[in-house]
C-alpha cells in the first residue's frame, strides 16, 4: 500500500469500546487500577482494535536488516560481514530473537530491505530497498524516494502479516553500525546533544566512542534534517532497516493493530513514525529500556514508558516479545478474572 | 523443618557451576553481557542450584493469607471479611493471581496461616498459627514463638513443594491491612521516617492515610524493635503471612531453590529473612517494583532491582509470576542459542 493511502487510515483510538473495556476492568475482583500497566494496556488494545473486550492470537516480530555506509568511519564494534552471518542464524533458528519467540509463541519473519551482500534462505523475505545506505557523514544516507520505498516496505510487510490473522507485531533490528544512526534520528529531532545520548552500541572502546560522536556530528551538519520532517530525517541521517520498521508501525497502526516496540533503533523507527503521523503512537506499546543512553529520550519523547528493565541491549526485537508474554496477560485479566459480584466479595469501605 | 536447622542448611552460591555458566553465555551469538538481566538470572540460577546448565520445571507461587489487628485503628480501605473471601477466589480460580499463573503454567498453593475466620476447602492448606495479630499499635503483633512457628511454617511448605519436584517458587500474600506491618517493618529495619515511606495500600483517602502513619508510629513506639533482630522486628510489627513468606525464601534457600518476591508485602517478608539469614538474600530475584512508595526503598535495601514497573499494586504473587516468564527465558537462552562458532559468526573487530 502507497504511504500516502497507509497514513490516511490511521484512526484515533476507538472511545466507545475504551469505556467498555474500562467499565469491565472495574468490577473485577481487585481494587481499581490496581493492576498498573496490565489494565493500561487492556485500554489501548480495546482502542486500536475497536473491540471492548480484546484478545490475542497469532503474533510476531518482523525483524529487518540492513546494512550502514557509516560503518566505513569506524563506529562498529563488529565487521559487516556479521549483517547476512546474523540474518542466517535468525533463519536457522539460533539466534536470541528466535529463542525468546519460541518461548512466547510467537513467529519471527525476517526481511533483507538493505544488507550489501546477497542472503539466500527459503525463509527469507528479500525487499533490498538498496544495498546498504550511503555514508552519512559524507551525504544523504539514502534518497527522499528511497525512504519512501523503505517505509512502503514495511507497510506491505505489516499489512500483509494482518491479513493473514496475524493479532500482535512487534519490530526488531539487525545491521552493524545501526546504533550510529538511530542516535543521529535523535539527535535531529530532539536537539539533544550527540555526546549526552551516545552509547557503546554492542560494546566500542573508548577510541571507537569518539569516532562514533565524531562521525553523527558531522552527519547532522552535512545533511542539516529537518526536524519536523520525518522522511528528511530517515533519508538523510537514517537506515533502511529503521525505515522499514517504521513502516510496519505505520502499518500496524492502518490495520488497528497494536505493535510493540523493541530497544533504542526499532525506538528510533517510531521516531520516525510518529513525525510521519503523530496518531501512529496511540498504537504502540513499549516494552523495555536498553542499557543505550539515548533510549531513555526517545521513550520520554514519545512519552511511553517501558515496562521491561533488563540492562538489555541486542536489539532483533529479544525486548519486545518478552513483553508480548505482559500484553497477552492483559487480556487474559479482562476475560478470565471474577467480578466481586461473581465472587460474592466485599467492595471498599 | 526447625527454623535452626533450615537456616544450618543455607550455603553459599555454587561458584563453580557459577564460572561454567558464564563460559557458556560468552560464546552465545550476542554481543558480551547484552542480554543484560536474563544473562545475570541465568547465572544466579547456576549459582543456587549448583547445575552450570540450569532449566525450570514445575513453577509454584505460595500465597499465605492472614488477618491484622492494627485494622481496628481504622488502617484499611477494604473491611477484614474480605480477606477469607479472597482466599475462597483463590481456590475458585477467579483472582488475578490465578489468572497469570495459568498464563504462565504455574500452580498457586493457598495457605491459611492466620486468617481470623474459618475458611473450607479442599484445595486450602491451613496452618493457622493464630487466628490474625494482635493490634500492634498496643503490643506486639505475636509472641516470639508465635513468630518462630509462622516461619517454620513458610519452610515446611517450601520444603515439601521442592520435595515434590517444584524448582521456582513465588511469595505471594492476602491480608486486608498488610501495607501497615510492612511497613513498619521497613522503617524498624531501615529508621526511615514513616511519613517518607508510607502508601495508600489498595487506596485509602487522606483520612486513613493519617490514621495508617500514626498508627505505625505508634507501633514503633510502643515495641521497640531490635532492627538487627529480624525475629523480633517480625513479632512485634510483623503479620503472621509475612513470618509465613519469610519462611518460604528460608525454605527455598535451605533447598536451593529459586524464590522470586512480589511486591510490598512480599518483600517486607524478604527483609524478614534476609535478616535472619544474610544469605537468604542470594536465593531471591525480584520481580516488580510496586506503586506503594516503600517498596523501592525495600528493594534498595536488599540490592535486589526490579525487573518490572508496571504500576501494580494488588500482591497476591501477581507481579512474582509475571516474572517467571523472565526467569523461564534466561534458562531458554543458554540451552538453545547458538554459539558463535556453532553459527560461523565473526567475533568483535
Amino acid at each position: 500500500m502507497s504511504l500516502e493511502k497507509t497514513l490516511s487510515q490511521i484512526r484515533e483510538l476507538d472511545r466507545e469500546a475504551m469505556a467498555k473495556n474500562q467499565a469491565r476492568l472495574d468490577i473485577l475482583t481487585k481494587p481499581p487500577g490496581s493492576l498498573g500497566v496490565l489494565e493500561e494496556i487492556s485500554l489501548k488494545l480495546a482502542g486500536i482494535t475497536g473491540n471492548p473486550m480484546p484478545t490475542i492470537g497469532d503474533k510476531a516480530v518482523v525483524v529487518m536488516a540492513g546494512d550502514h555506509g557509516i560503518v566505513q568511519e569506524g563506529v562498529a564494534a563488529f565487521p559487516q560481514e556479521v549483517t547476512p552471518q546474523m540474518v542466517l542464524n535468525f533463519l536457522a533458528g539460533g539466534a536470541a530473537i528466535n529463542v525468546l519467540s519460541r518461548h512466547v509463541g510467537a513467529r519471527v519473519v525476517c526481511v533483507d530491505i538493505g544488507v550489501i551482500s546477497t542472503v539466500s534462505h527459503p525463509g527469507l523475505i528479500v525487499k533490498k530497498v538498496k544495498t546498504g545506505t550511503n555514508n552519512m557523514a559524507k551525504g544523504p544516507a539514502m534518497s527522499r524516494e528511497e525512504a519512501v520505498k523503505a517505509l512502503e516496505v514495511g507497510i506491505d510487510i505489516a499489512t500483509e502479516q494482518v491479513r493473514n490473522g496475524c493479532t500482535l507485531l512487534a519490530t526488531g533490528d539487525m545491521g552493524i553500525g545501526n546504533t550510529t544512526p538511530s542516535t543521529a534520528i535523535l539527535a535531529a529531532l530532539t536537539g539533544l546533544p550527540v555526546g549526552n545520548i551516545v552509547g557503546r552500541g554492542t560494546g566500542v572502546d573508548d577510541h571507537r566512542l569518539a569516532l562514533k560522536i565524531k562521525a553523527i556530528e558531522r552527519a547532522l551538519e552535512v545533511n542539516q534534517p529537518n526536524p519536523k520532517d520525518g522522511l528528511d530525517i530517515l533519508a538523510k541521517v537514517g537506515g533502511l532497516e529503521i525505515g522499514g520498521l517504521a513502516g510496519v508501525i505505520l502499518g500496524a497502526a492502518a490495520t488497528r493493530t497494536p505493535v510493540v516496540i523493541d530497544g533504542f533503533i526499532s525506538t528510533a523507527a517510531a521516531l520516525i513514525a510518529a513525525t510521519v503521523e503523530p496518531r501512529a503512537k496511540d498504537y504502540m506499546i513499549a516494552s523495555h529500556v536498553s542499557e543505550e543512553p539515548g533510549h531513555k529520550h526517545m521513550l520520554d519523547y514519545l512519552q511511553l514508558p517501558p515496562m521491561l528493565h533488563m540492562k538489555m541491549r541486542l536489539g532483533e526485537g529479544t525486548g519486545a516479545v518478552l513483553a508480548f508474554n505482559l500484553v497477552e496477560a492483559a487480556t487474559k485479566i479482562l476475560h478470565e478474572m471474577a467480578t466481586f459480584a461473581d465472587a460474592g466479595i466485599s467492595g471498599a469501605l
